[in-house]
């Protein structure tokens, strides 16, 4: 797969190419503007975003984009700590196609792995991404 | 005791038996096993996850079987000490539908939330799953 | 205990009265205004609380309320990021009979399991919760 | 209360001899065998637990020892990671005077705060525990 | 090691006494807040810090201060969810000479241990911390 | 920097190359047989580890690799679950300069942060690791 990525040029700015345009297709505006904060403290963090998390990653194939982002949703409620994130991939779900119901069966389910709280914390932030978008919570 | 609550249209016996069929059918032999020896510690606990986690929540419409598993594929990498909850749901997630690439696929995605050492680890539990199957791990 | 339960009508409503009054009694007004907000987003979820967390869990005997309380506190503190639910139980631990003294030794001991940043940030939600009803904080 | 404790003789001695009856007093014999491991790597942390953990945390009034030790196991269980010391320490709530019975419960309460898999480990690791005592489990 | 620290006087108040001194070396004045406000909820464990964290561990030979912060920003952002702890000890790195640039650069390399949601949190409380004392970010 | 990268061929060989090389020489034998134990069931991922972590995050000037290693020994600390890394990595803590005695320093520290039994568990891994290099552990 490498080799024919380099074919016409740098695989290096191919990546970032790719990761730029991957990000925005996924997280759209929100994540644009945590990028750009990022770019102020950590450029070459940011870029690292692109080339790896996005360009990298999330530029896979053998995975759909909806399954990829209901699981990072999943993923992060786990992690407890990550609500600047969940709002954002909150989001890049609802881009990629989920709907609010399978965002928050998602959510739902990992109370059962990782405890109400963390779940609890996440359905308010779904809440807030809902409400955003002038979305009302799915019924059930 | 689950054959006198299930006579009179029970629903408590009916959140028992719809979660047992829903646990065999997803999770198949490995989660029996651990419920059998979950049995003889807390019985009641065994119940609460056939009723609540089987006959609740994984009975719920709104989420496909292979999205709800490769979800908690996710979460549980992202918790990073669910071992044994791991290995039992990367095989539900091959008996639900999910492909050995699919399951990889997301492993190797929490590297980017909840850490390599994480996803490393889980990619060694998948592994073993797989040669259990007979399965060689996916290719890429 | 199940037969009791099921000789007058319907075991699942059963669960989600005695849960909503279980809540009630130990959480006071902060659950209540917690499981309104959930309401709106994930109605279900609501439901599952009650029913699983109080109608099940919290009206185990085997437990009195004030340990089950503390123990909770204690296992939040451990979470390290459960900070909404951290401010009700340390409620509920007053409310069931714990002293302001009982809920500040069990923050303090967490700091050799979890770390003292884990303990240092419950205590500054105890003392919040202990101005809001008006008691200092114990000495010691 | 510094005062009172070095009006005779050395607080660190103090602190040091009290806080090794304390550990043996709570942990008998798995403690001991701990300590005594981590001695031949670490000596200085070893002191630190009994000064420290022991001598100081672990003899403070104001929360009796049989709840002291239940929190412990509840925050142990929420930690997620903590088996060595969770073996430890169930052992240590048994000495102290609770009940296999009421460790259990403790336990399964925290599936609602740490997920299912954290519970569920613990329980098979209480199981061992009873087992090693010529315990049964519970009932219930 | 504790002979010679108790031949002049109380090793009790002098773990107190050095602690202080060195927890205000290294945390300057957003730690001395902390603890002013720790003082009021639970003076105990204030004392505690003062003597065990930085009377005890912050006082051993053995590592250089600026290594030892630089590992405590590590930890702290592995962590995920100690945010207040992080301000404080980002701060702590530069008040004993690591650079802004060595700041960033452990923060990043944890993105690939604990993920990049807690990488990426750190770099902004890295940012507000250097913005607080008129410096820029490191360019890189 | 980028630029200069990629005059002279393919900046991603090139991070591939430098990635190995990097890895080799900090992990030594026990990161080349976890890396190889990966090809076989993630190939990509083994790539990754190579490119982005050895070859993009490891080779980044601005932080000695001494510092880099004891600092990641105290990210895995912290984390709590990384039994496999931690081993890995306090062996590479030793390879780049790190005396045992700082190791085991960062390692107790941690316990202020993550707590006694994530510090705990981790020198009992340091002892393993000295031992199978015919180390004692430092005095102290």
């Amino acid at each position: 797969m490498a080799d024919e990525e380099s074919q016409n040029g740098n695989p290096d700015s191919d990546r970032l190419a790719r990761g730029k345009a991957r990000l925005a297709e996924i997280t759209g505006r929100s994540g644009a503007e945590v990028m750009a904060a990022l770019g102020e403290i950590a450029p070459d963090f940011a870029r690292y975003i692109f080339e790896f998390g996005y360009g990298d990653i999330y530029s896979r194939p053998g995975l759909d984009l909806r399954t990829r982002m209901l699981s990072t949703v999943a993923g992060l409620v786990a992690l407890g700590h990550a609500e600047r994130e969940l709002e954002v991939h909150i989001g890049s779900a609802l881009n990629v196609g989920a709907t609010r119901e399978e965002v928050v069966e998602v959510i739902m389910q990992m109370a059962l792995y990782a405890g109400f709280p963390a779940a609890l914390d996440a359905l308010f932030i779904a809440r807030k991404v809902f409400a955003e978008r002038g979305l009302t919570p799915p019924q059930g």
